[in-house]
């Protein structure tokens, strides 16, 4: 079976970014990048109708440094509500991760949930190089002299930056702020753990924020802290649980599309089992589009029907599993797993064929390749035990591979460098405070995030039935006692750091 | 009398970096900035003989952005000390401050006097654009483009990464990093702060640094964080605790000398009555000279014999006290404020004439003038109550003439927004641990400093007699007891942080 490595590239690059070049001696799995790069389109999804009022902020290009261009300003787009707002009560901030902030906002309800209650003013900040807070304009992905100045300390110092102004402006400097972080978690394009943000803000601004509350966040997925195992494992973990047979049926299917490839008629006879639109040019999309249903299923394996990535019933891996387990005996592993992932596309029963090589980017996502091939990187492997063809990680030819698309390379170590991570438990069990790390055990980015309480005032609440940030959409009327408790945990947290904080203030 | 703010320019940013033009109408006061800066000459000083080796580290020019220059490399050099280490034992990082690495190291003694006792390794790495550790070689300083690299953040990311890579090269990951933040404090000049690395860099880097001693460190001389004034009105305090009179009769040489300075042959009666080896080319100098003269010896009132800046007397402030309370009846102000002054300048009696127009860089600090013009924005006046012409701070000014020096506009609340200061008491009693704040109430820089423990391990160590981290210094036969008890507590305090540290590696 072809080495997992490049099947990782091509989910974590390929599906979470954009596709690239093979790793090992498999063309036929895996087009060139640039073949597939160009089948990612770039589209608007309809703005949600929210709650909000959109606002520009104008930011600094470059914090960090004090070149002429450096001062160049661009506007920063964020959304707030005032409308539960009493002056002095806090601010809770939500820090935006890589795509337009409107979907961000429409999927954390919660915040808009609690608001009344903590009679809280709401802020979605962009993240700059997603949505409309480009920097460069349209120019902003032109290349690396653009792109340069992407990354997450940036992203944090502009929040920073923003924040500071924002209640200057409103005359209200004692507003304690909650900064909040969760992330799309995932997308046919990116899987991405950008509600790391929230707690590396905390982390490095704790004059600006008095806390965070950081839900499903990798903050482990770097260098060598976790195995690199650990996400794909997880991933077959869920469906393992469900069932046996389920995980083996869907181990068994690559070796079957790997099979369908080398026949003459093998891409004819998969674009019909698979019901595209179009002929297929490649099996390789067919893996990937198998790979994305699976794991993103499982990160979005929500205890209640939910839209998030896509419509999706209530625990959808075990839907999948019934899918797999139901079908006639005599079904190949590949046609089971394809009904399976039919249930990631097609819960709703809208499409009459699959866009299998014809992704569509409607989040504004496109900014997660540069960030994975600079500062990002996390690497990820498929063990034996996972349902995924093994894989490796090959470090030299990942940089090669970035120093082609973009002519820089990553620096592998930067980030437990400016933000640590290695001994963890360690090191904030004596420095730091006030965090909440929720994880969902079924999320597979919770084996990259902190399960354990590290001190009295970070905390982790791990919850074993959770997915990716469930706690951070909106209540519904069938939620489960677990998740009502998880949230309920979370109000009664941020109460006491505001208490603190106001009795502080009081004793000045 | 002058409005004091030119004044302020002409100490802040001429004598502490280089001069500007008069903010004020006394133009024979205050010649045009370029006419003072072409006599400041660069000029290396013999290397003390020091037990360190010397090395260089490839370091990255812009850990902030991602652009292909960003990736450019530079030698940062660091002086190495093995000689009491054990493998597993501390490391303890000097984290470098504008100016020859050599000459922090050779003021920084008491590094060396407790290293032993901890099996220490004693690691002093120089800041970027200071020293030998100069990006972009003889052009570093050639404009904004190449200086915009000079500021905090890049350097402390440069201690970061140097520090890890250091240890990893060791195979001495587990080893505890402590960071001593001691700054020359100010020399002819630049009077500078910038200790506030160390405790920076704890705040920021607590995964890299088991703890941070930062002495002398004014964290809250930013912003409007504490008064505008504080500094000269220390300075002012130390005088006239010594003496009423001697503080009266520096108060009243300003007077004189602007009356002189109007006179037409001013400039000649004050070359001689200043022993200058020139004559005079305006009475600014003059005022400089002295002002410089009584600022520093406040800030090194140290209580021994002690050559840091200058060689000098112990309790120097007393000791000038002296000559002016004792000068003759007859004699006016301003020669009382001269022969007083002539103590720092003059004490090893090696001078025949003073060099009043023609200041000497000897330690390689010419860069902090550009860092006060983008991030080191520190406001300060002289109230009525100091010893020094009244003066306001008019920040429009300042940016029109950093604006005018250099092609960008200092970022006046950024150091507040990436670093706090703020209500600092409140947010660190809550954040944050392994700091330890010592100042001497002499040094006129410990009004910015924290004067008061925010916590049990945010600890404030202060003393009425200290000066300008006199605990760094080496210690002589000399000490009081006052200054060894201060250093005792160091020790006991940094071993509390390192016993917690290998107890926790115990039960990893």
């Amino acid at each position: 079976m072809a080495p997992c490595q490049s099947l990782l590239f091509l989910f974590i690059i390929s599906l979470c970014v954009t596709l690239t070049a093979p790793a090992n001696s498999l063309p036929t799995l895996f087009p060139p990048a640039a073949a597939h790069q160009s089948l990612i389109k770039q589209a608007k999804a309809p703005k949600p109708n929210l709650p909000f009022n959109t606002q520009y902020f104008p930011q600094t290009l470059d914090h960090f440094s004090f070149q002429p261009k450096s001062y160049k300003m661009f506007y920063q787009k964020y959304l707030i509500n005032t409308q539960y707002w009493h002056k002095g009560a806090p601010i809770f901030v939500y820090t935006g991760n890589e795509g337009d902030i409107e979907w961000f906002a429409a999927n954390t309800g919660f915040m808009l949930d609690i608001a009344p209650k903590f009679k809280a003013l709401l802020v979605f900040i962009e993240h700059r190089f997603y949505g409309e807070s480009m920097p460069f304009g349209k120019d902003s992905y032109k290349s690396a002299k653009t792109l340069g100045y992407l990354n997450s300390q940036q992203a944090l110092a502009d929040f920073a930056v923003l924040i500071r102004s924002l209640k200057q402006n409103l005359s209200s400097e004692a507003s304690p702020v909650v900064v909040f972080g969760g992330s799309y978690g995932g997308s046919k394009f990116k899987k991405k753990p950008h509600i790391v943000l929230a707690a590396w803000f905390r982390l490095k601004y704790p004059h600006i924020a008095v806390g965070a509350l950081a839900s499903s966040a990798p903050i482990l997925q770097f260098d060598k802290i976790i195995p690199w195992s650990s996400f794909y494992d997880a991933v077959s973990q869920d469906f393992k649980d469900v069932s046996q047979n389920c995980y083996e049926v869907i181990k068994g299917s690559w070796a079957e599309l790997e099979a369908i490839s080398t026949q003459t008629e093998g891409l004819l006879e998969l674009s019909k089992a698979f019901r595209t639109c179009k002929t297929l040019h490649s099996t390789a999309s067919v893996l990937g589009w198998l790979w994305t249903a699976f794991v993103y299923t499982a990160m979005v394996n929500y205890p209640t029907e939910a839209n998030f990535l896509k419509p999706l019933p209530a625990y959808p891996v075990q839907q999948m599993c019934k899918i797999i387990d139901k079908s006639p005996s005599g079904a190949t592993k590949l046609s089971r797993a394809f009904a399976a992932a039919s249930l990631y596309y097609n819960y709703s029963r809208t499409e009459n064929c699959f866009e299998v090589e014809h992704e569509v980017d409607t989040h504004g996502l496109h900014g997660w390749d540069w960030q994975t091939c600079t500062e990002m990187v996390m690497p990820m492997t498929c063990s034996n035990e996972s349902m995924f063809p093994p894989s490796g990680f090959d470090y030299k030819r990942f940089a090669e591979q970035c120093q082609m698309k973009y002519g820089v390379l990553p620096r592998q170590h930067w980030i437990t460098t400016e933000f640590g991570g290695e001994r963890i438990e360690k090191v904030l069990k004596r420095f730091g405070s006030n965090i909440i790390f929720s994880n969902g055990m079924q999320d597979p980015w919770s084996r990259g995030g902190v399960l354990r309480n590290i001190s009295a005032s970070i905390i982790a609440l791990v919850t074993e039935k959770g997915a990716h940030h469930v706690d951070f959409r909106a209540a519904t009327k069938d939620d489960p006692d677990w998740l009502m408790e998880q949230r309920r945990q979370e109000v009664e947290i941020i109460q006491k750091w505001l208490n603190e904080y106001y009795l502080d203030l009081g004793h000045a």
